[in-house]
């Protein structure tokens, strides 16, 4: 095919040969070049439109009994190939997704012992790389255990990079901006306000890892399609990246049988920030929808008993106690327990009002008094209800009024604990008129030795959602490993914390304002985020005059939120009566999407700010989210998305002129304008604040 | 109490005062003294008859967070009680147990710190002492981890000893005899027989360890009632015993929350070696049965589609090659396959014929063509038959016959595996017929870094055997921790391999004719085995003339063995072609009992010689068993047993006048003769034989 140049090239290196493939991107803005060296070793370089973004990067894997398959191999086989269609997502920020790379598969073969073979998968698109390591079915290779992955990341500078500190069990760090070779993860990883944390190396930093040239090239590093393998987190060496591989209890890194894949590792280029955030490399990389009807996957927004226990209001627990002496039959109700009958019919009673789908509760089953940071193996049991939690009657009234109820399954990271009584919760929601669950790892691992991220607990997410989709229940996970893309595969996976929630601002010291400027260049890479925006109480002073936290918000910023921070599944998080008192502005949660026609990334800069616009799923309508960070800005959105000769109405919600996040975080005024595709906004946004724009 | 001498002393330690208490069994063959050192250290002495049993032994463990409870520890109070009384068992040797001793409680509190307390209990029987650590529910300690216990056995020479290496993962091995200095486990571990093996010191061995002194004490240590806790192997350390407890994967011993108790730790001693095999001190120990209506549990006899797979007649896999290449839709049967529905007929038929209860499978599900020695997870699914095994079929034609086929459940030492489908499992048991089923724990554990004998898995078997008895299952559980009397509390339970079975001897060096001798007073302290007896086709090369393997027995022994080797599970484990040519030694098993009224030990010597006497329940049959070594002997058998006044037939199978184990192992003669209470026979057993006998 004409468009490839690959060509098998033989140098001199020192006094021996290197062979060599190339390859390049479809409209050639990436240029991928793949070395065996002379004692046989794989590595790879790769340009973006001449300018090099990985100047040499080790290939290879470390297996246990079988060789090494990172040196002393020899050639076999190239084999080249190109794609370009599309597809459909069964949800989305696109309607229809553009899948086009250049492809180059090597096999390579042990020069001694078994001769076993390896193949090395390229796919190059034109603002990304993809890669992985495949084990083809060989009469000599069935089970075998990886010892370590040699992959590594050279770099062509001291690349300012967004970090958190690479980490066995939690990805819920605010992050950090500086120099690569300025990064301390053990100084950053005290972060005693996450309770469950394993950081393993000064150097170590987690993927997607946003970095910055000198010269201007965005670079993201992180992997896709994450199944039966333990998530790759990076090493600081130098100038050069390596893989670490979350380990198992015995310090394996993987259990593996042939055939078998590694997930891909992916980088993502452009020159423009823009692009990475369009960048679908990822979502192409994954397999296509497993789930053969998937009409009952909806994308949703939700209210839910939740926030009112991270504010104090009322507690998870009915004894009010989170006290292992007051479990058992003597448990006392404290009067504080929020999930009580009465209360998620109001929340009920709202989301009915309002159009709002969902309705989660937490605290609803026995077992709060003792289940938090003993790291105890059995721990909830999943169908017992709070005596004063109904579970008929709140079936039968959020099915009077439309609304579903989302249940709730926190594990405390006993992950085993869950999966002995998987059949038996999920037949309990299907019985109780629940379609969708939200779980929590809150909590070491058990079976104690595995963390949050390794091949054990990668292996009971993939299982979990898979026998979510046999009960046709969608999945809200908290706590696991942050997402790579799976949703493409299984889209009841309708989103992710798996980094640090706005549930921090109410108590710790939060999220900086520049956190959600720079979650969409990096957890957001993998897939959507419960990050439970829609916060207008934003200081926690008003619950408690005690209290110093608050959101480091505008209210304006949280309505942008909604479409920065991208999710099928969005929370309308704040109390009912914190809404009523602003209903001009929670207009807005009403009104906007959670599913998308298309997408338009207008500006932006990791850290610093954001706006995107998105067409609704169906509908004519558009809505932007302009957010900045500490520093004030004027956002100008270039309206040239919108289709050309229409009017249209847009309802601007935006801060006060007053507006300041720490200072005065609730003054926002809405007004109205008309536009069409020519023209331009200019929207002020104050210090940590926000815009939210309806388009219709 | 009067028959209580229990007082508190203060002596001269030093120049400082030690604390003492002191107990004497009810009839004061047992005295015990507790001491509490100045610097408040607690340990105790036990004797037998004025002769030392225990010269002194630490007390005492140590907690990850919460101090020690070893040393520095303060009197609080003590508190002695007395029992006797009876209890009747669901089934066992004996209809009714006697269960009679003198107890000290004593309360120690740590005298600094949270000053928390820890209450040692001692139950001082005749010929045993249990003893175990509790922890009261106190304000200041909930959940602990167990980093150590430190009990020790301090002896009072250089005892002999029975024992097999101290090993995480199996007990499968034969018993040496020697002096303990004279222990070497890592020598004696290398039985690579044995696939899963983890020696831990060359000084450890495991319980129950079978003692004799040099003036011919014979002195037992083991454990009773273990639950929630790891195994306690021994550590020989000079003339000191050590208990050793099985870590888990990140090295703890055990997650505890108060209040606990430990498993009590049991010495058995006599100056008779057949009131060792006559104590109940163990069971005793243990809680009464916990299952409301035990109508379902049922002692029996079984055949099975088993033997013929180790004797390489049939494969337990479709395909016949043990291998994961030819794993999936690809697999062709190779005709060798045992668990056919015609072949399980066959056994069937024998089994209805000869009054046999039931007809154990293995085989018979998917999946063994790759299920072994690769620390696999996902193993069996425990629902999905071979195309050849007809369920539903073969349900029907076992039903017309009155017999009942046992499942099998092997999980690979995957016990996850196993416990994320016990439900679905045991459902589909019930569903086809099945009341009982074996499980199988071949392979090293997963979850990765625990292992068979850790508090991990004795939770597991604990659950399982919980979950069967809601289903009204009973369970064989074969490769598991060694049994601890629980199935006093469990009688569903019905036995345990959990030692070195008498398959060994179809394809390795087997077991010497020693070890039937040994088993009782070290394995069966604890509870039943499945052990299979009943072989009668001796030596392998009868199947394949390469073959040098034999079972290390006369035929005669081999009938023995459902005598000496008490268990309410007896398998007949022989093919039944084999049995069609001996039909008149198969009359024993066929009449032989399984559950007791009453049981007389009539002689015995560890690794020597065993004869025993059994009156079946609830009739007036008596069965005896006579064993011996690689000796011939005459074993004299005391009938005064009997009734006084009647006289009964005994039909007396013993080996032929030419039988040797070796030489002649198939040579056997019947007699028959009339005998009553004052009769005594004399019965000459073989090198390696033995005898049996029904009275009646």
């Amino acid at each position: 095919m004409k468009f490839l140049t690959t060509l098998i090239g033989i140098v001199l290196a020192g006094n021996l040969l290197a062979q060599n493939w190339q390859l390049q991107s479809p409209q050639k803005k990436l240029a991928l070049e793949v070395t065996l060296s002379p004692d046989g070793r794989p590595s790879y370089q790769l340009q973006f439109k001449g300018k090099p973004v990985i100047t040499s990067g080790a290939l290879g894997l470390q297996t246990q009994d079988d060789g090494g398959f990172d040196q002393n191999l020899a050639f076999v086989s190239a084999d080249n190939s190109s794609v370009n269609n599309s597809w459909e997502p069964v949800w989305g920020e696109e309607k229809s997704i553009r899948n086009q790379y250049n492809e180059l598969a090597l096999r390579f073969a042990q020069k001694d012992g078994r001769k076993l073979q390896i193949l090395l998968r390229f796919r190059l698109f034109d603002h990304g790389l993809g890669f992985r390591y495949e084990f083809p079915g060989q009469p000599n290779l069935q089970y075998f255990i990886l010892k370590d992955e040699m992959t590594s990341f050279g770099l062509a500078g001291d690349h300012t990079a967004w970090w958190i500190p690479g980490d066995y069990d939690t990805n819920e760090y605010f992050y950090s901006v500086n120099r690569l070779s300025e990064v301390d993860a053990i100084a950053k990883g005290n972060a005693t306000e996450i309770s469950t944390r394993k950081v393993w190396s000064r150097k170590g930093v987690q993927t997607p890892l946003m970095m910055k040239t000198a010269e201007g090239l965005y670079i993201n590093i992180h992997e896709a399609a994450l199944v039966d393998y333990p998530a790759m987190q990076l090493e600081i060496d130098g100038s050069s990246l390596r893989s670490h591989l979350v380990p198992d209890a015995v310090g394996n890194k993987a259990y593996l049988k042939a055939p078998f894949h590694t997930p891909w590792r992916v980088v993502n280029v452009s020159d423009k920030a823009t692009e990475i955030l369009a960048s679908r490399v990822i979502l192409n990389l994954n397999e296509p929808n497993k789930i053969a009807n998937p009409s009952f996957i909806k994308p949703q927004k939700m209210v839910g008993v939740w926030w009112e226990m991270h504010v104090g209001k009322s507690t998870w627990d009915y004894a009010g106690t989170q006290n292992a002496s007051t479990t058992g039959v003597e448990a006392k109700p404290s009067g504080k327990h929020g999930a009580t009958t009465a209360n998620v019919k109001r929340y009920i009673d709202f989301a009915a009002q309002h159009g709002i789908e969902g309705v989660l509760v937490e605290g609803w089953n026995v077992g709060w008094e003792d289940w938090f940071g003993k790291w105890k193996e059995e721990v909830f049991d999943f169908v017992t209800p709070y005596p004063d939690f109904d579970v008929k009657e709140l079936q039968r009234y959020a099915a009077s009024k439309h609304v579903k109820i989302i249940m709730h399954h926190e594990t405390s990271g006993s992950a085993i604990n869950y999966e002995r009584q998987m059949d038996t919760a999920f037949r309990f929601m299907k019985n109780h008129g629940y379609d969708a669950v939200k779980t929590g790892y809150v909590g070491r691992i058990v079976p104690r030795g595995e963390w949050h991220d390794g091949q054990w607990m990668i292996n009971h997410y993939n299982r979990q959602i898979k026998k979510a989709a046999l009960y046709n229940i969608m999945v809200d996970a908290h706590e696991p490993v942050r997402p790579t893309g799976l949703h493409r595969t299984w889209p009841n996976w309708l989103a992710s914390e798996a980094a640090r929630g706005n549930e921090f601002n109410a108590w710790s010291v939060g999220n900086p304002p520049a956190h959600e400027t720079i979650l969409p260049f990096t957890r957001l890479m993998g897939g959507p985020m419960d990050y439970t925006p829609g916060i207008f109480e934003i200081k926690m002073s008003s619950y408690d005059p005690n209290k110093k936290e608050q959101v480091h918000t505008t209210l304006a910023k949280q309505l942008a939120l909604y479409v920065t921070m991208y999710s099928p599944l969005q929370m309308a998080a704040d109390l009912p009566e914190n809404y009523e008192k602003h209903m001009d502005a929670f207009e807005f949660i009403r009104q906007v999407a959670v599913d998308w026609d298309s997408t338009a990334y207008l500006e932006a800069e990791p850290g610093a700010y954001l706006s995107i616009a998105r067409k609704a799923k169906g509908k004519s309508d558009w809505f932007i989210g302009a957010i900045t960070n500490e520093n004030g800005r004027t956002a100008k959105l270039t309206l040239d998305f919108l289709p050309a000769g229409k009017t249209y109405e847009a309802v601007i919600y935006q801060d006060g002129k007053d507006a300041h996040w720490e200072k005065n975080p609730k003054s926002y005024m809405i007004s109205r304008q008309k536009v069409t595709s020519k023209s331009t906004l200019a929207v002020a946004l104050a210090p940590g604040g926000g815009a939210a724009i309806h388009i219709r």
